[in-house]
């Protein structure tokens, strides 16, 4: 089972205009996540799930992905807004592989929660060492999360300027 | 300063005919090196200096990215061979970092070394759970080495489906 966290693309800046939950992507934002969605189709990616932060800028880039047909309809995860429970992210994740253990998973969220995350999974605990820019990508090979310790592997750890 | 880790392209399979330190990069490992190298030139990168493992399919590895101009004539560092001594790969970006501090180094080497050295740098630990491919790529963010805990980050793990 294949994990991918894609981060959010540019959005704009916190003001008093702008709630945080309702920041909108830039225009260069969308350019951005477009051509990493279009990097991703001709990858032949697909993904058997979009998982989402609530947040706005999240919800347009996971829309992105559903736009380029790189999977369905994305659904909410509140556990994806910033300083969301790991342990939900989790037990989705641990209700599919049963059903799909080859199934590719997208998270859209946000750092620093996304890094620690994928930290957590692999590692066991996080020091916030990766550094995951706007429309940057992480994959991850789960292992069996039915198993007490399962093993996870970092395959690719990527921002948009060595992705495009 | 950055620190990048090149895994050696395909090479051909250990036999009788092929010392272990002997095997070369067999044409498609040269080919597939050679288009890393060029994807790396046309994202403007050249590094102050390239380490290579002795063994022979580093070192074509190495030869390839200086041919492309990414840097001068690589040096042979022992400790980069299989089982090498990640202290004596430290002590030589330690002797570097203070003469240049944005200086970009690349080592050129073997799994599951040049994953367990990275792992190392990061969470202080390795789980053997970073997988690098063949003419795959490492970035680090090296922080401050001659503090007690430095904060190294990563930027980069990626393989050549990802990066071509």
């Amino acid at each position: 089972m294949e994990l991918y966290f894609l981060r959010h693309g540019i959005a704009v800046e916190h003001t008093v205009d702008y709630h945080d939950a309702e920041r909108p992507l830039t225009p260069k934002g969308q350019r951005r996540t477009t051509q990493v969605a279009r990097r991703l189709q001709r990858l032949d990616l697909r993904f058997d799930g979009i998982w989402t932060s609530p947040l706005l800028r999240a919800r347009q880039t996971a829309n992105i992905l559903a736009a380029m047909n790189l999977g369905d309809r994305p659904h909410f995860l509140p556990a994806l807004a910033p300083g969301g429970s790991f342990t939900e992210g989790l037990d989705l994740l641990k209700t599919i592989q049963p059903q799909n253990a080859a199934a590719k998973i997208m998270f859209v969220g946000h750092q620093p929660d996304l890094g620690i995350w994928a930290e957590t999974l692999i590692w066991g605990e996080a020091k916030e060492n990766l550094i995951l820019k706007k429309a940057g990508l992480i994959g991850i090979q789960l292992g069996q999360l039915s198993r007490p310790q399962p093993d996870h592997q970092l395959f690719l750890l990527t921002s948009p300027k060595w992705l495009l």
